[in-house]
């Protein structure tokens, strides 16, 4: 059993903001292997365990990654009809704090990659990068959850040297928050529950 | 902050076995709802929130929703070669006690199904199932991960009266444990993980 894993999981999940605004300071090695641990006692598809992490620490590896995740988040906001900084919406401050991010994303101090050996089995990687997030949260350090865009797929693969038949599903910034932990704003459940058919009400 | 989620957070994860032996004993609304609120503060890809649950209790629905269960697992297995009981290597105790599942899920107390409003936000929904599945550890729910196939999809939408355009992406067996929660068995951590290039090695 971990011992560092201490904080009770609901104050962990209640307090898993996506934090996009990181320190410089380095993560330990230690601290890196706590958060991998755990993210491989997630559940997954037939204990197939297909997940793999590939963990950026490198500076200059990082700054070269940075510009590859600045174009990709670039190519997603196009997909939408957004081509510049005047675009995005000023009131929407998930997405300006998520442009901040493309940018600075070069200086974060660690970044992971969540990866699957095996086409289709995607589903058995992202439980385990909840586990990672939420064990960053109990040490302190913040995360978001990011995807990349097809566009820049094969050249993160050459940058990285990952097989071309490896999926690289989400990108993971962390680090320690220059702002705080705090609640997330989200739908109530009741509006997100059905029960026993589709539109069911739920009791509460 | 939902005082009943105490559990230390490591303790949650390292026991998070799957598990596939429920007793009939019913799960509360106020558990569900305990679930729920803990799933939807979990990450999602631009805070819009597509995952949505289906909840299953009514008796009859779970009966006639555990006979497309049992043919999907079959659909499953023959997908693989294995056309039925005999079929399933003996010393492979995951796929044994994944079979009985399968003829026991009619009996479950709860099933959650894990369904997604939009294609392409797939992993949008895992992360929610994960906190979903350890805020029942918590509770000393059991839960296990599983997936349907797509030979009973337009059935299962059929029964529950789920419209065509929504994915339901995993069904969550729910209920107090026959047998105990208990350690996972996993790789290490230095097998799936690799520092800044593929398979770069980790320092531990």
């Amino acid at each position: 059993m971990p011992n560092r894993l201490t904080m009770p999981m609901g104050e962990a999940m209640y307090t898993q903001r996506a934090i996009r605004r990181l320190k410089p300071d380095p993560i330990s090695d230690e601290d890196i292997k706590t958060l991998i641990d755990a993210a491989q006692k997630a559940p997954n598809g037939g204990n197939q365990q297909p997940a793999r992490f590939l963990v950026l620490k490198d500076r200059e590896i990082i700054k070269k990654f940075g510009a590859l995740y600045h174009e990709a988040w670039w190519a997603k906001r196009k997909d939408q009809g957004w081509n510049g900084p005047e675009d995005i919406p000023k009131d929407n401050k998930t997405m300006q704090s998520a442009m901040r991010l493309a940018d600075e994303i070069k200086d974060a101090p660690l970044i992971v990659l969540g990866c699957s050996l095996r086409p289709g089995m995607e589903n058995s990687v992202f439980p385990p990068i909840q586990n990672l997030m939420l064990a960053a949260r109990c040490l302190g350090i913040g995360s978001t959850f990011t995807t990349l865009h097809p566009t820049v797929m094969e050249r993160v693969h050459d940058l990285l040297g990952i097989p071309k038949d490896i999926s690289v599903l989400c990108c993971i910034p962390l680090g320690y928050p220059r702002g705080n932990f705090g609640p997330t704003v989200r739908k109530a459940s009741s509006e997100v529950t059905y029960y026993d058919r589709w539109e069911g009400t739920p009791p509460w």
